[in-house]
């Protein structure tokens, strides 16, 4: 079996080439292939299928985390199968679209002195406002200002004034499950550091500590801007690089690096024992 | 760039082939590798080179530490080393013989029914007793018992009832920095099930809880054997999977799976990226 590692940000995928549909991709093999150290190790896994029929798009992600589980969409995920696509002659450019779970997304790629695709940006949709600086109590911590948002799932963000010291390890947990956030939340604490530019630490919701997340870095981008604390277009540094989010009438669109940092294929008896029970 | 991805137990590696001699393998390169998400991730680098001259062996074992450092030997990395020669028809079996900075290993491979190694069993030499059953103040906690010894690396083992429950993100950083052990010590907690078996987990010095040890599971071995608790031969279960450790006249033996996950080829851009400070 076929596989290419790639990452946008420092969200890591196991990307795996099946225009045929061929795969049978089971629950315990996005595991096996996502485990570290007894694996390939990986956020996700983003299987290139064809397009759904009655779709207009070039191919269909289907993706899977890292648990197993099927999720809607991946903003990172997206951008490194459209490199995928490009990068094989799988499509044409510069625009790519790509059937997912949350319908068919258009992503813009940018090439490199190579002639291979370096940048891709996705237009992510309209972020969704909930509550803008909002006050909640917090056991254990003083009064903490979030302010909440949809982009497909729940955010809510921090302000603070320097990212590396925010308490993450204590209050990422302590929000993502606080009684305002039933379904529980993600959460993102920014720092502001100019009008177009922030860095940001990710909690991911169920995860814990994450490197890189299309829809963090699209809700970090539009609360900092609904806070008055940045315009449309802003750079955001994450732990894993650099992206940038541009607020247009159309919504949200996150561009940044798109990375294959390998190709290879699977050991047969590895592939044997990964989906044996 | 070739690459195998392979494991040990879950002790995990990148394999470098390199039989020509060819690859100038940098402190930085060896990082970028390792690294989880932006690279391939893994414990170490095992550079597979000529056999150093001089020497009687198939081929010279050039480990990496995950931080770029440099390593005398690692018994699962040449375990590992072992089945990629054999496979690859390198060598002859069923005994390879590997150079290493810490001399020439012997190492005894079991074939399974594909034809492939899939047990390999390593000559670790002679556990060096220390202190058995030492009575240690450690501040927060109640007398630990612990049985010192040197296996080339220092460890300190500390028999529990329970494994899974054993405080080894508190009690482990404090053994390994206490004052017994100026140079630090790798810490082992075990749980003896029978004579010919028991469970541990790793507290590997300066790297935190590991999945499996070489010289840590031969050091559980030698201790549980030293206590009185078990035989000379035990199976040693370890999050990562199951060794067999043997205590005979000419020192240990550890044997285990040599798995081998993916091979495949690094993207020169990635490459050109990860070697550019």
């Amino acid at each position: 079996m076929r596989f290419l590692k790639v990452h946008g940000a420092g969200n890591d995928f196991v990307l795996l080439p099946d225009l045929e549909d061929a795969l049978d991709l089971s629950p315990a093999l996005v595991r096996a292939l996502c485990r570290h150290h007894l694996g390939l190790g990986a956020d996700g896994v983003l299987r290139v299928a064809p397009p759904l029929p009655g779709t207009q798009a070039d191919a269909f992600m289907d993706y899977r985390n890292a648990d197993g589980s099927i999720a809607e969409m991946c903003g990172n995920g997206v951008r490194c199968v459209a490199k995928y696509l490009l990068d094989h002659g799988l499509a044409l450019g510069p625009a790519v679209r790509i059937g997912t779970r949350d319908g068919v997304k258009a992503v813009t790629c940018v090439l490199g002195t190579d002639g291979l695709v370096q940048k891709a940006v996705v237009a992510m949709g309209e972020p969704v406002p909930l509550k803008v600086d909002l006050a909640l109590d917090v056991p254990g911590f003083q009064t903490v200002h979030v302010t909440t948002l949809s982009l497909g799932n729940p955010h809510a963000v921090v302000v603070v004034d320097d990212v590396a010291t925010a308490p993450l390890a204590t209050l990422g947990p302590a929000l993502e499950r606080h009684q305002e956030f039933p379904e529980r939340t993600n959460v993102e604490f920014i720092a502001v550091r100019g009008p177009g530019s922030l860095s940001g630490r990710i909690w991911e919701r169920g995860v814990g500590e994450t490197m890189a997340s299309g829809t963090g870095a699209a809700a970090m981008a539009a609360a900092a801007h609904l806070l008055g604390l940045t315009d449309r277009m802003v750079t955001v540094e994450v732990p894993g690089g650099e992206l940038e989010a541009r607020w247009e009438e159309d919504g949200m669109h996150l561009g940044g690096p798109a990375v294959e940092v390998a190709t290879g294929d699977l050991d047969p008896a590895w592939l044997a024992g990964a989906v044996t029970p």
